[in-house]
């Protein structure tokens, strides 16, 4: 198996003496775009140019097509061109639509290549949840490779998870079209101390991509772990560690996601000199963002005005360097022989498009809203009840209620790692404020009592939060002022199948209904939007403060993150990857 | 089939355990190189560091190294390094040694790594040849790598061959470690046009590299070369040319050859932001000039110094943008991980190379020049006298006397496109200076009458020089101011099965023998030299004026390079690819 055999690689032999024959003008082209400016990703300048299209490829590019013969004639009125943006690392489940619906509100944003990880769903369903992945990434116009989720479970021991996804089963899924290599190696522990089982994994995918994920690691284990063959990272927090991640070969994925956004401290890294090192990636962005921001496009967008990085080389990131990097032969260039995923722009520096091409067609004349139920159905998704315990009562969260010092997971805005407290608890109040309630509860049918915790930063002032979604095994999470308002958050949860809730006073405020293993929605964008901004009214209006308090909490849960964490088990010390109790020594 | 497979490409699964636990600091190095500076091709950086080797391997990159337990302390003395120098695209045989005295005369000035096409060997041994190359690669350290000769005959039909290279030939060898892909497919009209052979041998080889050879293609033409997945060119000889190959996605191989120097060129289109597209290669490169100026190192430091390159950018197209270029995941970089091939400089600028390293072992310690005669052994070289042709008669050489307008090649000085020329002779004389006899002699036992031509530009003023390099057929190619000479220097060639001869007044003046293939010597670089030295004197004394009269002959037979070539069939129209009389129309 070679990446020459995956989607978008090839045109096929039967196709390809058509294109050269368009290529060479001795056959009709089928699109013409005429009186465009090419932005060169390669060498920067931007030029009056012609791209000639047959099929699903660009088939020539320059000014000797600008009259060439063609079954559909487009006048670019000026318009500037660039490749399709290119995600490199995402988990399509944040957004909470199905592949469809995120292809439908991502492709009209430049977003023609989506590399993602459908870990999220193969914590929950296993091996089962990853095919829907790979029949969706048959059915999309939008490229959609998916990776192959490499920890599930991300800490196997520490949490208990809906399904686990063996070495074989990735073997056997291994040559499908879709899958471009490892998706993130999360246990960068087990890469650097050759554990035999994470070695396997990493030989295995070792003819394709590695993808890895070693947040603030530096030094010696940063060596260790590159040594086996990783080849980047979307986890850097800071400018001195993405530094040296690229002095030492490593892709760096830049990340603006909803919560973790490392724009801001990595720009200064980027240069012309260093561009093609660089990548962009969204990892996890929520509804209401791409529909307000943008996906890609609002990266390039803030990279170019916010961080003053050059036109050129913003868009570089989103395109050729991340092609380069992934081995993406037939992808991001406007060039003869790659497929026509392009973007149509009436300003590049605002990245204002007027329009998106995937594959020789124009996603205006799509109609991929439309097509979404078909396409859903045609899919075959998993759609059981996954949540599948018995109602929480108030008697199962047992916490301890006398005097002493407690370990508190403090929650960091827009950051998905966390700070490790010690507060003292009198037996009423802590002695600092905003500390609350937290749970995590097994939803896999063993009704095991929950993992409590307490947590610092959210705000909540009333009621409660729960979610079904909590990285990566995707229990129960819920943080409230009362045990009470826990309840009835958490039982509505378990009513509708999964879900975002927000609980007062004994009744359900608000809620998003997850029915896909208690992760994806069914609705279209525009309804999941509608439904996170009810909840955002909701949340604000009992006090919280976090601009995404559903996603932040998700992240509470994932214990291959820094620094303290909360799975079902219990809290976990992720500097030492142990179990420690609520109770705290000085 | 994938490049996973190939040389260079792993580091194995039973090894791994053991660097990743130098890595970590666990067990003790094999070497470190300490008090050093690193010239970092990502960043464009250079600073302090130490690197830790285990194996081939450098496990870790870093000051955390600085005292780390190793086997091996090597003091650095604040030296600079740099990734192995790669050679992008190369014939071996113009250097007339053996890859083993190659590698000892190029991997100390910093090549260690050279992607060659032993097209020459291949057009005359056939499957014989070309797999001699790949033995000699399982004994070099050099990482020499054996693209499979796409183009054996280059033009059939326009020349008697020792032997042709079939497709099923090609894809038995594929899978061979050495082989990273297709070598320069020559035949651009024939992708162009979707000649079936030809697309056959592309896509047998589209999931390797793809590498060009595009002399002055533009426009349609050159989209419809690419779009077929052609990704290189070597043979840029304008800048515009330059320019719009980099536009449309192809690698730029910048060539500073022995006759084919295109280093002043193309220099204007190398910046930050186009570097990673563009690689370096010496294509044909003699051991004079090795000797005398350099190899890739030469190259270097002739971006740095005459055109005004900056230094990182400079060694990143020696390193990194070839690695990357050709999918080679352990090269090019000084990363955790890559494979020990590294460079120390006394200064950068100056490329002032103190010791060279390759799989972790110094070259300095790895009497390379005395282990050649063993390695020749064991390679097994093909040693059968391959000129077969009986004594040349001046007879054969049967040009026509009468008063006419004739067809004549002239010599570009320092290129290998030739002009055309049409110059009246008037029985005696031509309306032009400098215009001499040519023929080319089959040489593979059909005792073929010789193809004749008439050459302008040598300088020649007496006597006559043959040759049995000439590309690709390598059949005897013979200029001359006298029939007589000419005989004597051919039938010198047929006396020791091949090589190069100056021939005067009816004597050898001076030859170099060049047993192997005809093409091939077996004394040492030294040596070689030392006979090519004494060429100099004696053809520079019968008045010839090019630097390199031998290599720019060679060229002359070439059909697939413009404009005007002879092969042992005859003149050769390159621009229309066909057979064209002596006499000439108007």
């Amino acid at each position: 198996m070679s990446l020459q055999n995956k989607r978008t690689q090839n045109i096929s032999r039967t196709e390809l003496p058509t294109r050269l024959a368009q290529a060479r003008g001795d056959e009709i082209l089928d699109v013409l775009i005429r009186n465009i400016q090419i932005l060169d990703v390669i060498t920067g300048d931007t030029y009056p140019s012609a791209v000639a299209i047959g099929g699903e490829y660009i088939v020539g590019v320059g000014l000797d097509y600008q009259d060439a013969k063609a079954k559909r004639v487009i006048d670019g009125g000026g318009a500037f061109i660039t490749p399709g943006f290119i995600d490199g690392h995402l988990h399509i489940e944040s957004s909470m639509m199905s592949p469809f619906e995120f292809e439908a509100a991502t492709l009209p944003l430049g977003t023609t290549t989506a590399i993602c990880d459908p870990h999220e769903i193969t914590n929950v369903l296993g091996a089962r949840g990853f095919e829907w992945f790979l029949r969706c990434a048959e059915l999309t116009k939008q490229n959609l490779f998916v990776q192959m989720s490499s920890c599930v479970p991300a800490l196997p021991g520490f949490e208990t998870t809906g399904s686990d996804f063996t070495l074989s089963e990735m073997k056997h899924l291994k040559d499908h079209p879709a899958v471009l290599g490892l998706a993130e190696m999360m246990n960068f522990p087990g890469v650097i101390n050759a554990d035999n089982d994470v070695l396997d994994k990493v030989e295995a995918f070792s003819d394709l991509n590695l993808d890895g994920h070693a947040p603030l690691l530096r030094g010696k284990a940063l060596n260790a772990y590159l040594l086996a063959g990783i080849q980047n990272c979307h986890e850097t927090v800071t400018i001195e560690e993405g530094r040296e991640k690229l002095q030492k070969g490593m892709g760096l994925i830049i990340r603006e996601g909803s919560v973790a956004k490392n724009l801001k401290t990595l720009a200064p890294l980027v240069s012309d000199f260093s561009s093609p090192q660089c990548l962009l990636c969204t990892d996890d962005r929520n509804p209401f963002e791409i529909a307000h921001e943008g996906h890609i496009n609002y990266i390039i967008k803030e990279l170019i005005n916010t961080h003053k990085v050059p036109v050129h080389v913003a868009y570089r990131l989103a395109t050729y360097s991340a092609a380069k990097h992934f081995g993406l032969k037939r992808l991001g260039l406007v060039a003869p022989g790659k497929k026509a995923d392009l973007v149509l722009l009436s300003d590049l520096s605002q990245v204002k498009i007027k329009d998106v091409m995937i594959g020789g067609r124009f996603v205006s004349e799509l109609h991929l809203h439309d097509e979404v139920p078909a396409k859903l159905k045609a899919s075959n998704p998993p759609m059981e009840n996954t949540i599948k315990r018995s109602a929480l009562q108030e008697s199962d969260l047992n916490y301890p209620v006398s005097n002493g010092l407690y370990n508190v997971i403090e929650i960091v805005q827009n950051e998905i790692i966390t700070k490790h407290l010690k507060c003292h608890f009198d037996g009423a109040s802590f002695d600092q404020d905003d500390i609350l309630y937290m749970a995590n509860i097994e939803r896999y049918g063993q009704n095991l009592p929950p993992g409590l915790g307490f947590v610092k930063g959210t705000g909540l002032k009333s009621g409660a939060l729960a979610s079904s979604v909590a990285h990566d095994s995707h229990n129960i999470m819920v943080i409230g002022t009362n045990l009470s308002d826990m309840c009835v958050a958490v039982n509505e949860i378990i009513r509708t199948g999964g879900g975002f809730v927000v609980a007062d006073k004994g009744q359900v405020v608000a809620s998003v209904e997850l029915p896909i293993a208690g992760l994806l929605s069914l609705q279209s964008a525009e309804e999941i939007k509608a439904g996170i901004e009810k909840l955002k009214v909701a949340f604000k209006n009992q006090g919280v403060v976090l601009e995404e308090p559903f996603i932040q909490m998700a992240f509470l849960a994932l214990p291959v993150i820094p620094t303290l964490k909360l799975t079902d088990k219990g809290l976990v010390d992720v500097t030492q990857f142990k179990f420690i109790p609520l109770e705290a020594t000085v």
